[in-house]
């Protein structure tokens, strides 16, 4: 069935090819290929269904914060939730203005402030930050060779003033224990971190699987940590745009300004879409479409 | 199962049954018994469990607004979306910020402006608003006997200076056609009606049910439609708490300050819990653990 | 000198005669000739100065909050400042978003908002609200056919959704005692006086002589309550624009859509200027062209 | 006459002593004795009146930035209203929010962010930033021996997060055109300065003398330039306090943290009062009590 679906997803995305832009914030990935265009989904039999250029590696960027929340979990658990909301933000990711009225607590974990909460948890818990979390993603994606793009790491540190504004924000409200400077570097590469599609739906796929690894069955969060993570996907993936995901594909999922969107199934499959035009909310455009047309056609959704 | 889960639910509640206060902020409610707690889930195969006081009626408030929006949906279809958004507000349900800075487009239906626009809408479609809508919510929860409690709803017209607020300012912006009274008249009759848990539930269920009535297999909407309209409950119903019940409870659902919640559980059930004790972002105590405790003991939620 | 300088000034508004546009927030008032262009200054001494279309009435609009929140100076004094500020907004005349994050208490008089709480206060205290006020400006004016522009002022009700929502929301905030309908009514009068320049800078000329009226010395507010209206006026009397007013003209002043100016210099005179043309922050082109020329050519301002 | 009213006020001032509380923003600021307290006044005639601990060095921090933005004004004139505004904020002094809204142009000079820009400013047109700024003072209050106090701009910049969010936004929206760590080391620097009561009363004088200083009668500003700088004051010299100083006292000056306030009666005096105690806004509390005494019993004020 996928087989099909995914084809016909494929050629249904002509008419839009050219609509939106790619992102233009960090230098290093203004190069990338407009034109590229792939998706993979994978079962959770452990079915594999690709198409187009679901096996060339991109930079995951925002989609690493589920990762990191989901590293930073193990350690924490519930706990994260003192430092950092679960409430939509209905502002731009970058905002600072939220972050203000509110005292330095994020309203959520994929909004940058909060995924620098994440990292700010993340440097206090492991001894080898960097490698410890790509050794994590490692596992999780059961592949070896994924790595951090240093190039592209170092490119968002030379114009990274947002997210520097952010950190500092937040290092004035208490809610940052480490160095700012560590943990702007810690962040920039958690987000320049490159997957293929097909690694990108694998290392999720834990989310539709309750909780466990697809190929070793590795038990990463609880069935009921999974839930919740998933059900924080479904209310503030996509900034400012949560609602009209959730609205149009029906599916938890978060989405990165490479291109990127990962979509989570429960219980059935895990897709990662690469697309790297992106709408003006920072969502890529094909990557949206198509999993709306995924869900359309294969007539399931959560709802 | 069902029964059982019920019952313990109810017994859990004690530790919890003095939390919260009954809403002040409409007179005629105020009076309310603080200490009613009921519940009815009624399944998609029609199968009835209620417990507690779930066959007494209380007033439904913003509940309604999904009914409104429903019906507003068979009039108008998705070109709703061109007065009102589907995303979460991440502000109190009545604020008129977010509405002045977006130029008087309500963030979603489920907030007090984005109800008003809705209110304006079938102003605009019916011949006799008040009848009319009152009829297709008897046909939803198939009873005739359900109605307004004009009482509550003149109570609320002396204090509605907010709505009010709301409602010129939606005018001023040129987003509500008919006059600013007929429109709130109507809104706060709407909001007036009166209905049990297992009424409530009922009415609810065709959107567990693909669209279709329980009774009598009426499509209400398309299977595609409450799909999208259980979306945008998931990220907007509970006002600036809907990332909480979304991450704790795992359904699609609606609240009202008279202190009842619907839930869904798509092609699996509907519940309503009532409990008139609120929390401060508005939503009942007992009713928000209830659902809580009920996916956590069924082991099912959506994700 | 004045009459040099005036004559100066004249000729100078050439290259900026048809900059800015005529308000058209007020059907009524859209319909001025927007040419029309008048100055008149009288000093402390009572010697007049007139230029152009000094001598024609026109909406004086926002200009009467002045004279509203003196006269309700006479009434209440300091106990004003329990129910509005004292602080320049930052914001636009008509904004609710300040209003509402700081509780219902408007910044200070001259906004709309704390316009309606002093219209309100005014209602409480007078008998006949609309003719004493009137008989108030008359006596400030020396004039007895001063009058209200019904036109006008049911103009302004027709489209007066935003002030509306304005008392709506103060009222919600406890912050008008009076039937909201009723302030609406009073404030849309008081701001459809008409006056000519000469008129209004006899009815301001109060601010620049201690307190006293011009033709009949009779003191209206103490030497120390004028030096506190005349440095309100200096912060808060343009808007989001009281800077730029103060940067470049350097005395206390007050602006209405109508397109007129009043500016004070304390201890000389008192300056009234017409010209129907606004700039995008609602203030008369012309008008504060003329009166940074006037401070510039006499050399004098009160820093 | 000063020597009598500034003998009244000090005795005037026993019942406020302890109100307020030594800022703790800045730790080596916290070590100051909280009952210090000095007011001196400078005629433009040259006579001196001191009284109290005017002749003490303290921290004048944000009185700086009338200084800094004076120096600026000599470089770049009226174009450095490209890169900031001249309306009041409406807002703390550090806030973020309006800079963000306003995409990263400081509403006014004397707010953090505004400071921020003017510090760029003079980084791009000093060769040696900091010695040429302090000769800057050094020349206006006549004195050698005025020096940063390196303690205290050490002690800002381990504590300095929320200035370091502001440059970093600033930058992010490239209206900062330094290395974001030298504009904030700079500006540390500059706010560190130490004078006395009297020598900061000099220094001022010249916004009260035509531009002049007083003892070398050294233009530094233009007449015109002066009275523009005098209005901002007015406007904006006290953070989102500026319209109570202008009500209560009706002169332009500025305040510090450091307990600090100078005031200006343009062709009459300057005079600076120091008492490290402030109210929660973060204005000295003997500080504006003394000046709006000062003005009451004078008589004189602007208005």
């Amino acid at each position: 069935m996928y087989t099909q679906i995914l084809h016909e997803i494929q050629q249904s995305m002509a008419p839009f090819a050219n609509d939106g832009a790619v992102s233009n914030s960090i230098p290093e990935l203004a190069l990338i290929d407009p034109s590229k265009f792939g998706i993979h989904l994978v079962t959770t039999q452990g079915i594999d269904y690709g198409i187009g250029d679901s096996n060339e590696r991109f930079s995951i960027q925002s989609i690493s914060k589920v990762l990191a929340l989901s590293h930073a979990f193990t350690f924490v658990g519930e706990n994260i939730w003192n430092r950092v909301g679960v409430e939509p933000s209905g502002n731009p990711f970058n905002s600072l203005v939220q972050l203000e009225y509110e005292k330095g607590k994020p309203r959520n974990p994929f909004i940058n402030a909060g995924a620098l909460v994440v990292a700010d948890i993340l440097l206090s818990h492991l001894n080898n930050p960097k490698k410890d979390f790509l050794d994590f993603v490692r596992t999780l994606a059961h592949c070896n060779t994924i790595n951090f793009n240093e190039k592209v790491a170092l490119s968002e540190k030379t114009v990274g003033y947002r997210n520097a504004a952010l950190a500092n924000l937040l290092k004035s409200f208490g809610n940052i224990n480490n160095d700012v400077t560590d943990v702007l570097d810690f962040y920039f590469y958690q987000c320049s971190i490159e997957m293929t599609c097909k690694e990108l739906a694998h290392s999720f796929c834990f989310f539709a699987n309750k909780g466990k690894t697809l190929t070793q069955n590795k038990q990463i969060l609880t069935e009921s940590q999974v839930k919740r993570l998933n059900a924080l996907m479904q209310t503030c993936g996509f900034y400012d745009e949560a609602g009209e995901f959730s609205y149009k594909v029906g599916l938890p999922g978060k989405s990165g300004i490479g291109g990127g969107i990962v979509a989570i199934h429960p219980q059935k499959y895990c897709v990662a879409t690469w697309a790297p035009r992106l709408n003006e909310k920072g969502n890529s455009v094909l990557g949206m479409k198509s999993l709306e047309l995924l869900t359309t056609k294969t007539g399931m959704s959560i709802f």
